[in-house]
Protein backbone atom coordinates (compact mmCIF):
# COMPACT_ATOMS: atom_id res chain seq x y z
CA UNK A 1 0.00 0.00 0.00
CA UNK A 2 3.07 2.09 0.21
CA UNK A 3 2.99 5.15 -2.40
CA UNK A 4 -0.67 5.70 -2.53
CA UNK A 5 -1.24 9.05 -1.46
CA UNK A 6 -3.58 9.96 1.28
CA UNK A 7 -7.04 11.86 0.22
CA UNK A 8 -7.70 15.34 1.60
CA UNK A 9 -10.46 16.05 3.96
CA UNK A 10 -12.16 19.45 3.24
CA UNK A 11 -13.95 21.23 6.12
CA UNK A 12 -16.91 22.78 3.74
CA UNK A 13 -19.00 25.79 5.41
CA UNK A 14 -22.31 25.27 3.83
CA UNK A 15 -24.04 29.00 4.62
CA UNK A 16 -26.70 29.65 6.93
CA UNK A 17 -29.69 27.69 5.23
CA UNK A 18 -30.46 29.36 1.50
CA UNK A 19 -28.36 26.43 -0.71
CA UNK A 20 -27.91 29.85 -3.06
CA UNK A 21 -25.71 30.58 -0.06
CA UNK A 22 -22.91 28.09 -1.09
CA UNK A 23 -20.09 29.44 -2.14
CA UNK A 24 -18.64 28.18 -5.64
CA UNK A 25 -15.79 27.10 -3.55
CA UNK A 26 -18.05 24.64 -1.83
CA UNK A 27 -19.55 22.91 -4.66
CA UNK A 28 -16.11 22.26 -6.68
CA UNK A 29 -15.38 20.36 -3.13
CA UNK A 30 -18.46 18.98 -3.04
CA UNK A 31 -18.00 17.85 -6.76
CA UNK A 32 -14.47 16.82 -6.19
CA UNK A 33 -14.94 14.80 -2.76
CA UNK A 34 -15.16 10.99 -2.66
CA UNK A 35 -17.02 10.77 0.58
CA UNK A 36 -19.63 13.20 2.25
CA UNK A 37 -19.66 13.28 5.99
CA UNK A 38 -21.76 15.29 8.14
CA UNK A 39 -23.54 16.04 11.24
CA UNK A 40 -26.58 14.68 12.58
CA UNK A 41 -28.88 14.54 15.24
CA UNK A 42 -30.16 11.42 16.04
CA UNK A 43 -33.07 10.31 13.89
CA UNK A 44 -32.77 13.46 11.80
CA UNK A 45 -30.86 14.64 8.62
CA UNK A 46 -28.70 16.87 9.15
CA UNK A 47 -29.35 20.64 8.50
CA UNK A 48 -26.04 20.96 6.47
CA UNK A 49 -26.80 17.70 4.31
CA UNK A 50 -30.05 19.27 3.37
CA UNK A 51 -28.41 22.54 2.64
CA UNK A 52 -26.07 21.07 -0.51
CA UNK A 53 -29.12 18.39 -1.78
CA UNK A 54 -28.63 20.02 -4.94
CA UNK A 55 -25.05 19.14 -5.30
CA UNK A 56 -24.74 15.65 -3.70
CA UNK A 57 -23.74 13.33 -6.72
CA UNK A 58 -25.47 10.37 -6.90
CA UNK A 59 -22.23 8.27 -6.89
CA UNK A 60 -20.96 9.51 -3.34
CA UNK A 61 -20.17 7.99 0.00
CA UNK A 62 -22.48 9.35 2.51
CA UNK A 63 -20.72 9.06 6.39
CA UNK A 64 -23.44 10.44 8.68
CA UNK A 65 -21.70 11.48 11.99
CA UNK A 66 -24.31 11.15 14.80
CA UNK A 67 -24.37 12.65 18.05
CA UNK A 68 -24.52 10.27 20.86
CA UNK A 69 -25.90 12.99 23.09
CA UNK A 70 -28.60 15.37 22.58
CA UNK A 71 -28.40 19.59 23.62
CA UNK A 72 -30.59 18.62 26.85
CA UNK A 73 -27.56 17.45 28.96
CA UNK A 74 -25.37 19.07 31.10
CA UNK A 75 -22.53 20.73 28.78
CA UNK A 76 -20.38 20.56 31.66
CA UNK A 77 -20.74 17.39 33.11
CA UNK A 78 -17.84 14.86 32.97
CA UNK A 79 -19.72 12.15 31.42
CA UNK A 80 -20.99 14.72 28.48
CA UNK A 81 -17.00 16.01 27.92
CA UNK A 82 -16.08 12.27 27.91
CA UNK A 83 -19.04 10.87 25.21
CA UNK A 84 -18.24 13.79 22.76
CA UNK A 85 -14.82 13.69 23.25
CA UNK A 86 -15.12 10.08 22.52
CA UNK A 87 -17.39 11.16 19.60
CA UNK A 88 -15.04 13.28 17.69
CA UNK A 89 -12.09 10.78 18.06
CA UNK A 90 -14.56 7.91 16.57
CA UNK A 91 -15.65 10.40 14.23
CA UNK A 92 -11.87 11.39 13.01
CA UNK A 93 -10.89 7.91 13.11
CA UNK A 94 -13.45 6.61 10.58
CA UNK A 95 -12.14 9.92 8.64
CA UNK A 96 -8.92 8.66 8.76
CA UNK A 97 -9.53 5.37 7.51
CA UNK A 98 -11.06 7.10 3.64
CA UNK A 99 -8.18 9.27 3.88
CA UNK A 100 -5.59 6.74 4.10
CA UNK A 101 -7.28 5.02 1.06
CA UNK A 102 -6.48 7.62 -1.13
CA UNK A 103 -10.49 9.22 -1.02
CA UNK A 104 -10.99 13.16 -0.33
CA UNK A 105 -13.52 13.78 2.29
CA UNK A 106 -15.67 16.55 2.10
CA UNK A 107 -16.95 17.25 6.23
CA UNK A 108 -19.87 19.60 6.17
CA UNK A 109 -20.55 22.41 8.34
CA UNK A 110 -23.19 24.86 8.88
CA UNK A 111 -22.33 28.27 8.33
CA UNK A 112 -18.42 28.84 8.55
CA UNK A 113 -16.73 25.90 9.54
CA UNK A 114 -14.29 27.45 12.30
CA UNK A 115 -16.87 30.01 14.25
CA UNK A 116 -18.49 27.44 16.55
CA UNK A 117 -18.64 24.98 14.26
CA UNK A 118 -18.59 21.14 15.22
CA UNK A 119 -15.90 20.19 12.31
CA UNK A 120 -12.87 22.09 14.36
CA UNK A 121 -12.62 19.31 16.44
CA UNK A 122 -12.32 17.16 13.48
CA UNK A 123 -10.04 19.30 12.33
CA UNK A 124 -7.68 19.57 15.36
CA UNK A 125 -7.55 15.76 14.93
CA UNK A 126 -7.12 15.44 11.31
CA UNK A 127 -5.16 18.27 10.21
CA UNK A 128 -1.69 17.29 11.55
CA UNK A 129 -1.73 14.12 9.78
CA UNK A 130 -3.58 14.75 6.38
CA UNK A 131 -4.02 17.16 3.76
CA UNK A 132 -6.70 19.88 5.01
CA UNK A 133 -8.46 22.53 3.84
CA UNK A 134 -11.07 24.58 5.46
CA UNK A 135 -13.06 26.31 3.05
CA UNK A 136 -15.04 29.16 4.87
CA UNK A 137 -18.74 30.01 4.42
CA UNK A 138 -21.46 32.30 5.29
CA UNK A 139 -22.28 32.83 9.03
CA UNK A 140 -25.42 32.47 10.46
CA UNK A 141 -24.98 36.08 11.63
CA UNK A 142 -23.68 37.49 8.73
CA UNK A 143 -27.43 35.82 6.87
CA UNK A 144 -29.23 36.99 9.79
CA UNK A 145 -28.57 40.98 9.62
CA UNK A 146 -28.45 40.49 5.77
CA UNK A 147 -32.25 39.39 6.10
CA UNK A 148 -32.84 42.09 8.38
CA UNK A 149 -30.92 44.61 6.25
CA UNK A 150 -29.47 45.85 9.83
CA UNK A 151 -26.10 46.68 10.43
CA UNK A 152 -24.42 46.51 13.60
CA UNK A 153 -21.53 47.98 13.43
CA UNK A 154 -19.46 50.40 11.35
CA UNK A 155 -16.12 52.41 11.54
CA UNK A 156 -15.03 52.36 15.03
CA UNK A 157 -17.88 50.35 16.46
CA UNK A 158 -16.75 46.91 18.52
CA UNK A 159 -19.08 43.71 17.55
CA UNK A 160 -19.06 40.84 20.44
CA UNK A 161 -20.09 37.52 19.65
CA UNK A 162 -22.02 36.20 22.74
CA UNK A 163 -22.84 32.76 23.47
CA UNK A 164 -26.53 32.58 24.93
CA UNK A 165 -25.29 29.85 26.86
CA UNK A 166 -23.43 32.55 29.29
CA UNK A 167 -24.87 33.20 32.83
CA UNK A 168 -27.40 35.99 32.91
CA UNK A 169 -25.04 38.40 35.07
CA UNK A 170 -22.32 37.74 31.96
CA UNK A 171 -25.07 38.73 29.26
CA UNK A 172 -25.31 41.89 30.84
CA UNK A 173 -21.86 43.00 31.56
CA UNK A 174 -21.32 42.08 27.66
CA UNK A 175 -23.93 43.56 26.44
CA UNK A 176 -23.42 46.79 28.26
CA UNK A 177 -20.01 47.00 27.39
CA UNK A 178 -19.90 46.55 23.64
CA UNK A 179 -21.28 48.70 21.09
CA UNK A 180 -22.97 45.61 18.34
CA UNK A 181 -23.33 42.43 19.53
CA UNK A 182 -24.80 38.99 18.50
CA UNK A 183 -26.15 36.61 20.89
CA UNK A 184 -26.14 33.06 19.44
CA UNK A 185 -27.26 29.55 20.96
CA UNK A 186 -30.75 31.62 21.81
CA UNK A 187 -33.14 28.56 22.14
CA UNK A 188 -34.32 28.10 25.42
CA UNK A 189 -31.79 30.99 26.86
CA UNK A 190 -34.33 33.29 25.32
CA UNK A 191 -36.10 34.58 28.08
CA UNK A 192 -32.39 34.90 29.88
CA UNK A 193 -31.24 37.02 27.09
CA UNK A 194 -34.46 38.86 26.94
CA UNK A 195 -33.85 40.15 30.75
CA UNK A 196 -30.43 40.68 30.31
CA UNK A 197 -31.12 43.38 27.18
CA UNK A 198 -33.85 44.96 29.32
CA UNK A 199 -31.58 45.45 32.24
CA UNK A 200 -28.92 47.37 30.08
CA UNK A 201 -31.68 48.80 27.99
CA UNK A 202 -31.16 47.53 24.94
CA UNK A 203 -34.17 44.86 24.06
CA UNK A 204 -35.59 48.18 22.13
CA UNK A 205 -33.57 47.42 18.70
CA UNK A 206 -33.06 43.97 19.23
CA UNK A 207 -33.74 41.71 16.42
CA UNK A 208 -34.83 38.34 16.74
CA UNK A 209 -34.20 36.17 13.63
CA UNK A 210 -35.06 32.31 13.70
CA UNK A 211 -34.12 29.83 10.73
CA UNK A 212 -32.49 32.91 8.67
CA UNK A 213 -32.47 31.95 4.75
CA UNK A 214 -34.44 29.03 5.45
CA UNK A 215 -37.76 28.76 3.55
CA UNK A 216 -39.48 28.83 7.01
CA UNK A 217 -37.55 31.94 8.45
CA UNK A 218 -39.00 34.55 10.64
CA UNK A 219 -36.94 37.74 11.98
CA UNK A 220 -39.34 40.20 14.22
CA UNK A 221 -38.44 42.52 17.00
CA UNK A 222 -37.32 40.64 20.08
CA UNK A 223 -39.93 42.96 22.02
CA UNK A 224 -42.39 41.36 19.93
CA UNK A 225 -41.67 37.85 20.27
CA UNK A 226 -44.11 36.06 22.72
CA UNK A 227 -41.50 33.81 24.99
CA UNK A 228 -42.11 30.39 23.51
CA UNK A 229 -38.82 28.20 23.37
CA UNK A 230 -37.01 29.28 19.89
CA UNK A 231 -35.83 26.70 17.77
CA UNK A 232 -32.11 25.64 17.63
CA UNK A 233 -31.03 28.11 14.72
CA UNK A 234 -32.13 31.27 15.85
CA UNK A 235 -30.14 34.42 17.23
CA UNK A 236 -30.41 37.90 18.50
CA UNK A 237 -28.93 40.71 16.80
CA UNK A 238 -28.30 44.25 18.75
CA UNK A 239 -27.42 46.91 16.34
CA UNK A 240 -24.55 49.03 17.84
CA UNK A 241 -23.78 51.86 15.62
CA UNK A 242 -24.67 55.03 17.48
CA UNK A 243 -25.22 58.41 15.32
CA UNK A 244 -26.24 55.93 12.63
CA UNK A 245 -28.12 58.22 9.91
CA UNK A 246 -31.76 58.42 9.42
CA UNK A 247 -32.57 57.10 5.69
CA UNK A 248 -32.62 59.80 3.49
CA UNK A 249 -32.49 60.36 -0.06
CA UNK A 250 -32.30 63.78 -1.84
CA UNK B 1 -43.31 57.41 -16.90
CA UNK B 2 -45.89 55.94 -14.41
CA UNK B 3 -46.36 52.67 -13.99
CA UNK B 4 -43.03 51.54 -15.16
CA UNK B 5 -42.04 49.25 -12.26
CA UNK B 6 -38.35 50.69 -10.55
CA UNK B 7 -35.10 48.48 -10.23
CA UNK B 8 -33.68 46.50 -7.38
CA UNK B 9 -30.46 47.28 -5.56
CA UNK B 10 -28.72 44.54 -4.19
CA UNK B 11 -25.84 45.04 -1.81
CA UNK B 12 -23.53 42.15 -3.25
CA UNK B 13 -20.63 40.08 -0.90
CA UNK B 14 -17.92 39.42 -2.91
CA UNK B 15 -16.20 37.71 -0.16
CA UNK B 16 -12.52 38.24 1.20
CA UNK B 17 -10.57 37.88 -2.15
CA UNK B 18 -10.39 34.19 -3.55
CA UNK B 19 -13.17 34.66 -6.44
CA UNK B 20 -14.29 31.01 -5.66
CA UNK B 21 -15.59 32.31 -2.48
CA UNK B 22 -18.65 33.83 -4.29
CA UNK B 23 -21.58 32.73 -3.54
CA UNK B 24 -23.88 31.37 -6.23
CA UNK B 25 -26.54 34.18 -5.06
CA UNK B 26 -24.07 36.87 -5.76
CA UNK B 27 -23.01 35.23 -8.90
CA UNK B 28 -26.70 34.80 -9.77
CA UNK B 29 -27.19 38.69 -8.82
CA UNK B 30 -24.53 39.25 -11.52
CA UNK B 31 -25.96 37.78 -13.98
CA UNK B 32 -28.90 39.62 -13.51
CA UNK B 33 -27.88 43.13 -13.13
CA UNK B 34 -28.24 45.71 -15.36
CA UNK B 35 -26.02 48.28 -13.70
CA UNK B 36 -22.08 47.62 -11.61
CA UNK B 37 -21.35 49.65 -9.02
CA UNK B 38 -18.57 49.37 -6.62
CA UNK B 39 -16.30 51.39 -4.93
CA UNK B 40 -12.86 52.55 -5.89
CA UNK B 41 -10.03 54.61 -4.58
CA UNK B 42 -8.73 57.24 -7.01
CA UNK B 43 -6.92 55.47 -9.50
CA UNK B 44 -7.28 51.93 -8.87
CA UNK B 45 -9.56 49.47 -10.00
CA UNK B 46 -11.67 48.87 -6.72
CA UNK B 47 -10.57 45.10 -5.38
CA UNK B 48 -14.16 43.99 -5.10
CA UNK B 49 -14.41 44.62 -8.91
CA UNK B 50 -11.55 42.59 -9.49
CA UNK B 51 -12.93 39.82 -7.35
CA UNK B 52 -15.96 39.38 -9.66
CA UNK B 53 -13.94 40.23 -13.14
CA UNK B 54 -15.17 36.53 -14.24
CA UNK B 55 -18.63 36.89 -13.47
CA UNK B 56 -19.08 40.61 -15.56
CA UNK B 57 -21.46 40.51 -18.12
CA UNK B 58 -19.49 42.39 -21.30
CA UNK B 59 -22.69 44.78 -21.61
CA UNK B 60 -23.36 45.67 -18.06
CA UNK B 61 -23.06 49.57 -17.31
CA UNK B 62 -20.34 49.80 -14.81
CA UNK B 63 -20.43 52.66 -12.25
CA UNK B 64 -17.56 53.35 -10.20
CA UNK B 65 -17.82 55.11 -7.00
CA UNK B 66 -14.91 56.94 -6.48
CA UNK B 67 -13.92 58.07 -2.74
CA UNK B 68 -13.50 61.55 -2.34
CA UNK B 69 -10.82 61.18 -0.04
CA UNK B 70 -7.84 59.33 1.34
CA UNK B 71 -7.23 56.80 4.41
CA UNK B 72 -4.86 59.47 5.35
CA UNK B 73 -7.27 62.05 6.14
CA UNK B 74 -8.29 62.68 9.92
CA UNK B 75 -11.49 60.72 10.22
CA UNK B 76 -13.05 62.90 13.55
CA UNK B 77 -12.37 65.74 11.25
CA UNK B 78 -15.54 67.58 10.21
CA UNK B 79 -14.34 68.42 6.70
CA UNK B 80 -13.46 64.63 6.23
CA UNK B 81 -17.40 63.82 7.63
CA UNK B 82 -18.71 66.24 5.02
CA UNK B 83 -17.10 64.68 2.33
CA UNK B 84 -17.94 61.44 2.88
CA UNK B 85 -21.50 61.80 3.60
CA UNK B 86 -21.76 64.12 0.20
CA UNK B 87 -20.43 60.98 -1.23
CA UNK B 88 -22.63 58.43 0.12
CA UNK B 89 -25.37 61.08 -0.89
CA UNK B 90 -24.52 61.71 -4.15
CA UNK B 91 -23.86 57.79 -4.78
CA UNK B 92 -27.40 56.76 -3.46
CA UNK B 93 -28.65 59.32 -5.72
CA UNK B 94 -26.57 57.85 -9.22
CA UNK B 95 -27.66 54.50 -8.49
CA UNK B 96 -31.42 56.01 -7.49
CA UNK B 97 -31.31 57.35 -11.14
CA UNK B 98 -30.98 53.79 -12.80
CA UNK B 99 -33.86 52.06 -10.02
CA UNK B 100 -36.22 54.98 -11.15
CA UNK B 101 -35.48 53.86 -14.93
CA UNK B 102 -36.28 50.51 -13.76
CA UNK B 103 -32.31 49.18 -13.53
CA UNK B 104 -31.44 46.11 -11.29
CA UNK B 105 -28.22 47.52 -9.99
CA UNK B 106 -25.60 45.63 -8.08
CA UNK B 107 -23.51 46.93 -5.64
CA UNK B 108 -20.04 45.26 -4.45
CA UNK B 109 -18.94 44.68 -1.19
CA UNK B 110 -15.90 42.83 -0.16
CA UNK B 111 -16.64 40.26 2.25
CA UNK B 112 -20.10 41.19 3.96
CA UNK B 113 -21.97 43.61 3.07
CA UNK B 114 -23.16 44.87 6.24
CA UNK B 115 -19.86 44.08 8.46
CA UNK B 116 -18.22 47.18 8.26
CA UNK B 117 -18.73 47.66 4.76
CA UNK B 118 -19.40 50.30 2.62
CA UNK B 119 -22.23 49.63 1.35
CA UNK B 120 -24.23 49.88 4.68
CA UNK B 121 -24.37 53.93 4.13
CA UNK B 122 -26.17 53.30 0.72
CA UNK B 123 -28.64 51.00 1.83
CA UNK B 124 -29.29 53.34 4.61
CA UNK B 125 -30.33 55.51 2.02
CA UNK B 126 -32.05 53.72 -0.81
CA UNK B 127 -33.93 51.00 1.19
CA UNK B 128 -36.47 53.17 2.25
CA UNK B 129 -37.52 53.99 -0.99
CA UNK B 130 -36.52 51.04 -3.74
CA UNK B 131 -36.78 47.30 -3.70
CA UNK B 132 -32.99 46.26 -1.76
CA UNK B 133 -31.75 42.88 -0.85
CA UNK B 134 -28.57 42.54 0.56
CA UNK B 135 -26.73 39.21 -0.56
CA UNK B 136 -24.14 38.34 2.83
CA UNK B 137 -20.81 37.20 1.46
CA UNK B 138 -17.86 34.97 3.00
CA UNK B 139 -15.99 37.99 5.61
CA UNK B 140 -12.42 38.49 5.81
CA UNK B 141 -11.80 37.12 9.19
CA UNK B 142 -13.76 33.66 8.29
CA UNK B 143 -11.28 33.43 5.10
CA UNK B 144 -8.74 34.44 7.08
CA UNK B 145 -8.63 32.06 9.85
CA UNK B 146 -9.72 29.48 7.39
CA UNK B 147 -6.18 29.87 5.79
CA UNK B 148 -4.89 29.77 8.70
CA UNK B 149 -7.12 26.47 10.02
CA UNK B 150 -7.55 28.90 13.40
CA UNK B 151 -10.31 28.32 15.25
CA UNK B 152 -10.49 31.58 17.70
CA UNK B 153 -13.71 30.40 19.55
CA UNK B 154 -16.08 27.45 20.65
CA UNK B 155 -18.68 26.47 23.35
CA UNK B 156 -18.85 29.58 25.23
CA UNK B 157 -16.22 31.53 24.11
CA UNK B 158 -17.13 35.41 23.43
CA UNK B 159 -15.42 36.55 20.21
CA UNK B 160 -14.64 40.65 20.28
CA UNK B 161 -13.89 42.18 16.70
CA UNK B 162 -12.26 45.21 17.13
CA UNK B 163 -11.05 47.90 14.62
CA UNK B 164 -7.37 48.27 15.14
CA UNK B 165 -8.29 52.20 14.67
CA UNK B 166 -9.26 51.80 18.54
CA UNK B 167 -6.82 54.02 21.42
CA UNK B 168 -4.28 51.72 22.48
CA UNK B 169 -5.42 51.51 25.92
CA UNK B 170 -8.96 50.99 24.73
CA UNK B 171 -7.57 47.52 23.13
CA UNK B 172 -5.49 46.41 25.61
CA UNK B 173 -8.86 46.33 28.04
CA UNK B 174 -10.90 44.76 25.41
CA UNK B 175 -8.31 42.04 24.85
CA UNK B 176 -7.90 41.41 28.55
CA UNK B 177 -11.55 40.95 28.28
CA UNK B 178 -12.20 38.57 25.81
CA UNK B 179 -11.30 35.18 24.61
CA UNK B 180 -11.21 35.33 21.11
CA UNK B 181 -10.06 38.41 19.12
CA UNK B 182 -10.20 39.55 15.60
CA UNK B 183 -8.31 42.94 15.20
CA UNK B 184 -9.46 44.72 11.64
CA UNK B 185 -8.29 47.66 10.00
CA UNK B 186 -4.30 46.99 10.63
CA UNK B 187 -2.23 48.93 7.81
CA UNK B 188 -0.62 51.66 9.83
CA UNK B 189 -2.15 50.48 13.27
CA UNK B 190 -0.03 47.46 13.71
CA UNK B 191 2.64 48.69 15.84
CA UNK B 192 0.19 50.23 18.52
CA UNK B 193 -1.72 46.25 18.01
CA UNK B 194 1.86 44.69 18.54
CA UNK B 195 2.34 46.65 21.93
CA UNK B 196 -1.61 46.23 23.05
CA UNK B 197 -1.58 42.20 22.72
CA UNK B 198 2.01 42.59 24.55
CA UNK B 199 0.64 44.38 27.32
CA UNK B 200 -2.06 41.12 28.12
CA UNK B 201 -0.03 38.52 27.24
CA UNK B 202 -1.30 37.53 24.13
CA UNK B 203 0.75 38.36 21.33
CA UNK B 204 1.89 34.32 21.46
CA UNK B 205 -0.79 32.59 19.69
CA UNK B 206 -1.62 35.94 17.52
CA UNK B 207 -1.26 35.22 14.16
CA UNK B 208 -1.11 38.36 11.02
CA UNK B 209 -2.98 37.60 8.27
CA UNK B 210 -2.02 39.93 5.11
CA UNK B 211 -4.35 39.86 1.54
CA UNK B 212 -6.37 36.63 3.06
CA UNK B 213 -7.43 34.27 0.25
CA UNK B 214 -5.80 36.47 -2.15
CA UNK B 215 -2.79 35.07 -4.63
CA UNK B 216 -0.35 37.31 -2.68
CA UNK B 217 -1.36 36.93 0.53
CA UNK B 218 0.48 36.08 3.63
CA UNK B 219 -0.12 34.41 7.33
CA UNK B 220 2.45 34.13 10.18
CA UNK B 221 2.63 34.55 13.53
CA UNK B 222 2.41 38.51 14.96
CA UNK B 223 5.81 38.04 16.79
CA UNK B 224 7.53 37.14 13.56
CA UNK B 225 6.31 40.45 11.51
CA UNK B 226 9.09 42.87 11.40
CA UNK B 227 6.65 45.94 11.50
CA UNK B 228 7.03 47.32 8.17
CA UNK B 229 3.87 48.52 7.39
CA UNK B 230 1.11 46.42 6.46
CA UNK B 231 -1.45 46.75 3.84
CA UNK B 232 -4.76 47.81 4.18
CA UNK B 233 -6.13 44.08 3.42
CA UNK B 234 -4.86 42.66 6.79
CA UNK B 235 -6.35 41.40 10.18
CA UNK B 236 -4.85 39.80 13.37
CA UNK B 237 -6.78 37.36 14.79
CA UNK B 238 -5.98 36.27 18.43
CA UNK B 239 -7.07 33.11 19.36
CA UNK B 240 -9.30 32.59 22.47
CA UNK B 241 -10.13 28.98 23.00
CA UNK B 242 -8.55 27.71 26.32
CA UNK B 243 -8.21 23.53 26.85
CA UNK B 244 -8.26 23.36 23.49
CA UNK B 245 -7.19 19.70 22.93
CA UNK B 246 -3.93 18.85 21.16
CA UNK B 247 -4.27 17.21 17.51
CA UNK B 248 -3.85 13.80 18.23
CA UNK B 249 -5.15 10.95 16.14
CA UNK B 250 -5.88 7.64 17.60
C1 LIG C 1 -22.87 25.75 16.92
S1 LIG C 1 -23.30 27.35 16.33
C2 LIG C 1 -22.68 27.24 14.66
C3 LIG C 1 -22.50 28.58 13.99
C4 LIG C 1 -22.11 28.48 12.54
N1 LIG C 1 -20.89 27.69 12.35
C5 LIG C 1 -21.95 29.84 11.90
O1 LIG C 1 -20.99 30.05 11.15
O2 LIG C 1 -22.80 30.71 12.11
C6 LIG C 1 -25.04 27.19 16.14
C7 LIG C 1 -25.79 28.49 16.37
O3 LIG C 1 -25.75 29.29 15.19
C8 LIG C 1 -26.96 30.01 15.07
N2 LIG C 1 -27.56 29.71 13.76
C9 LIG C 1 -27.11 28.83 12.86
N3 LIG C 1 -27.86 28.87 11.74
C10 LIG C 1 -28.82 29.82 11.93
C11 LIG C 1 -29.89 30.34 11.14
N4 LIG C 1 -30.11 29.88 9.91
N5 LIG C 1 -30.68 31.31 11.69
C12 LIG C 1 -30.45 31.77 12.94
N6 LIG C 1 -29.44 31.30 13.72
C13 LIG C 1 -28.64 30.34 13.23
C14 LIG C 1 -27.85 29.65 16.24
O4 LIG C 1 -27.68 30.62 17.24
C15 LIG C 1 -27.26 28.33 16.65
O5 LIG C 1 -27.49 28.07 18.02
C1 LIG D 1 -13.92 48.24 5.94
S1 LIG D 1 -13.52 46.65 6.57
C2 LIG D 1 -14.58 45.65 5.56
C3 LIG D 1 -14.77 44.25 6.10
C4 LIG D 1 -15.56 43.35 5.17
N1 LIG D 1 -16.87 43.91 4.84
C5 LIG D 1 -15.74 41.96 5.75
O1 LIG D 1 -16.84 41.41 5.67
O2 LIG D 1 -14.77 41.41 6.27
C6 LIG D 1 -11.93 46.43 5.84
C7 LIG D 1 -10.99 45.59 6.71
O3 LIG D 1 -11.26 44.22 6.50
C8 LIG D 1 -10.05 43.47 6.60
N2 LIG D 1 -9.88 42.70 5.37
C9 LIG D 1 -10.67 42.74 4.27
N3 LIG D 1 -10.25 41.83 3.36
C10 LIG D 1 -9.17 41.21 3.89
C11 LIG D 1 -8.31 40.16 3.45
N4 LIG D 1 -8.50 39.58 2.25
N5 LIG D 1 -7.30 39.77 4.27
C12 LIG D 1 -7.12 40.35 5.46
N6 LIG D 1 -7.91 41.33 5.94
C13 LIG D 1 -8.92 41.75 5.17
C14 LIG D 1 -8.93 44.45 6.87
O4 LIG D 1 -8.70 44.48 8.26
C15 LIG D 1 -9.52 45.75 6.37
O5 LIG D 1 -8.96 46.85 7.03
Amino acid sequence: MAGKPPGKVFGVGTGPGDPDLLTLKAVKALNGADVLAFFAKRGARGNGRTIVEAHVRADILELPLVYPVTVEEDKESDSYKRAIDGFFDESAARIALHLQAGRNVAVLSEGDPLFYGSYMHLHLRLAPHFPAEVIPGVTAMSGCWSLAGLPLVQGDDILSVLPGTLAEEVLVTRLAGTDGAVIMKVGRNLPKIRRALEAVGKLDGAIYVERGTMPTGAVMPLGDHDGSPAPYFSLVLVPGWKGRPQGSLA
